[in-house]
């Protein structure tokens, strides 16, 4: 079979890199996306390491047009994307009353709209070949909240809704629309709510991390990004064919309880 | 009891206007919202027959200052909002590969960011007081998704997040919030649906009402604005002071299968 | 309109006992039920304050038969029971190593299969005159978990589901089900359970009060039964005639975080 | 690493024959268990063809003492149950009010209660060597309902349930649960619902599948056996660890809409 094409969003860092990783492992061709100076290197990096082919676009989630031309440059090198994986996320932790305007839409824009532009750019490729896999990487704040990130967790939430309704549209053309929702994974995202509860809750970081973050899952450990990636790499088989408009939590027992 | 103040939002039509009837019964002071160029007339019309104080203001959800004048204004003719109802809503019905960007954006503005504006802004003067009801008119699409409808069920499973924050952060000052999930309401709103959905679908707009609509609701009756009135009023009162961050089904049945 | 009859299992205590006073306020022809030895004395007390008209059968939930025989003695008196709560339950605290058997089938026997002994029983009369009511109070339980609970979570997911089962069943017959889902209650039940897990986790009654029953509450106080029974009285009104199949949660945001 | 060992109830056939191939593909030891006549011989089939060792017992799910049994047996032979798999299950159809009691009974029994019985049996031997997992394969009706199934739909709920209750009592001691919602699969189950519903429904049995059974999926096919059983293999790893508590949906989309 020819090779599989795998778009994966913030795949130049944390839980993105992880999932770039697994595919490269399989033998994907690869299209890295992130907005780190060194993502480039970062990408060609693994790509070396696997011997796979790929491609690097540092596309600003917040910008439509670059997430169009993202796909379009995506499409004329590797033909179609098989795989889109909505990854980037960025956070804001702030009572209501203080929540900055223009964090609410930026949250907003990375975490929710963009899944919606890079879905609408890739879907007739998909849906002319009849098979696609939208995986989007959503959050357990995606089916329960935590006071101070409205933003956050109406993005999240959100974007698991917009899953449900593409898994729908894309059910006759071979295309599946899943969301993962891990619990804490220790990622740069991770360690900046560290520090920002540790400012908001008058505690050290540690304790966060045991009182607060980890405090809602059962599983006293963060979310390792390998469990995140294997889950991925199922998704993306065709023994998940119909597996679709799932919410599939991996969270240490949070939203369990 | 000084009389409670309850500003609902798009409320001089449809779901929002029965809402309206339904506090002006009970005497709550007024601030009606709404884009209908008689709504001044329709909320004065309201306001004269229950003999309510009440006030009208023709704010645009997509425009965060003029939701801000908009409480502004409430509170220094009432002194405090008490009871914020987050109604007002547009729609657009789309498979997502032709799906407007501009109706996404619009279709997030109004059905989710609005809610976030108008609760900062209520915010403060609530936690003075130590008492306040959000309550947001969502919609089952909150809870589970309908194809060609993918910026709306992101927006409603985005408000019902957002809304559990919001409880969350709301439960040590005596403000809840909750969501309330109708199925199908005969309002303008799902007149236009009967007719876009009757051109996507091929059907006379009877047959989408029956076959398409209601499809998924077990009960075959559109359900009744007085039903989502008379949830408001209950979410208003001191017995409902610890029920709060649920979404609150009135589906006729759809969610449940 | 002729009045309408209620059957409250479990009802002269507790949860029920307030429903009960609820229902006998707005006139409701009342079947009161429990173990207590003194329930006789408590119902007729009940009726003669509100001076409704009354029946009190001490059937055990466990005893199919006697449910039957309940059902029809209640319909011998007042023609259709209109309203049937199920409200009677049990609870065990205990890991699940240690578990007794008889206990789990105890639970599953009151808290879940009595449910659909009675629902059965008063169907065809519901069904003949295309109106009825059941309402099922769960638990914040039938839709999260706490460890040590395993059988009352089981009965409690359980009964949920047979609800939103007997909601698409009872659609076309004028027939809605609901279940409601409180957080904590200070009943003698919940008296029990600050005991028992006060021994469990070897704290005194009050710190399992506040950081072992109320801690997953964002509100940290117990749940009125008056806001229970305000949400049975407006299920069994005509308003809310398409409110079926909901799971209502009155939990302090217990299960939004 | 010494070889894992797995207990799959209802194994002789179906799902759980489908899962227990693929994890003799892998090299586990095998407890089969099922109430075919030729079960030994299916499961014996199977560890030649596998060259894995196995053991076949034919507990009744109804008898908890031959569940503790087996359980013995099995710990005598391999040690540990490693990974213990629920998977058992029966179905009727019928109306509520002609629903059966004895039914009622079974079905909770198989269903729901054996998995409580099983759990309980495995649990000490896992707690001790800090590693186990359970996995249930509940159905899309452990989410959602259909009407006439709601002896089915309350065990499938209350078995979610479950096992988010023991998902939580695991944590601390290396032991998951999770169970796995499939939508509607080919098996010998099925096509008895085939033939029920077709005569409830007066329809065919081909309308059945289409218009009944996956009326409900956005994907118009029966769930291949081969996906569940793959993520059975994937709970049952390492990669797995903090993936807990979940209802993990196969299910075409069908509690998506």
């Amino acid at each position: 079979m020819q090779k599989r094409t795998v778009l994966i969003t913030g795949s130049t860092s944390g839980i993105g890199l992880a999932i770039a990783k697994a595919f490269a492992q399989e033998g994907y061709n690869l299209i890295f996306n992130g907005l780190e100076t060194d993502g480039a290197q970062t990408a060609a990096a693994v790509a070396e390491e696997y011997q796979i082919a790929h491609l690097f676009d540092p596309a600003n989630m917040l910008h439509p047009e670059a997430l169009r031309t993202l796909v379009m440059r995506a499409e004329q090198r590797f033909g179609c994307i098989d795989i889109l994986i909505n990854n980037a996320g960025i956070q804001h932790v702030s009572p209501i009353e203080d929540f900055p305007e223009e964090k609410w839409d930026a949250i907003l824009g990375v975490n929710l709209s963009s899944a919606f532009h890079l879905t609408k750019a890739v879907w007739p490729a998909m849906k002319q070949q009849r098979f696609g896999r939208i995986i989007t990487i959503a959050s357990a704040h995606g089916l329960v909240a935590s006071e101070f990130k409205s933003a956050y967790v109406a993005a999240k939430h959100g974007v698991v809704g917009f899953t449900k309704t593409i898994a729908l549209e894309g059910a006759p053309y071979g295309i599946t629309a899943n969301a993962i929702c891990p619990g804490y994974v220790r990622t740069a995202l991770v360690d900046k709510q560290l520090a920002d509860q540790a400012a908001t809750h008058h505690l050290s970081e540690d304790e966060v991390a045991e009182k607060v973050l980890l405090a809602k899952q059962a599983i006293k450990q963060f979310i390792p990004t390998e469990s995140i990636a294997a889950m991925c790499l199922f998704l993306a088989t065709e023994k998940a064919a119909t597996l679709t408009g799932a919410a599939l939590s991996i969270d240490g027992g949070w939203s369990a309880q």
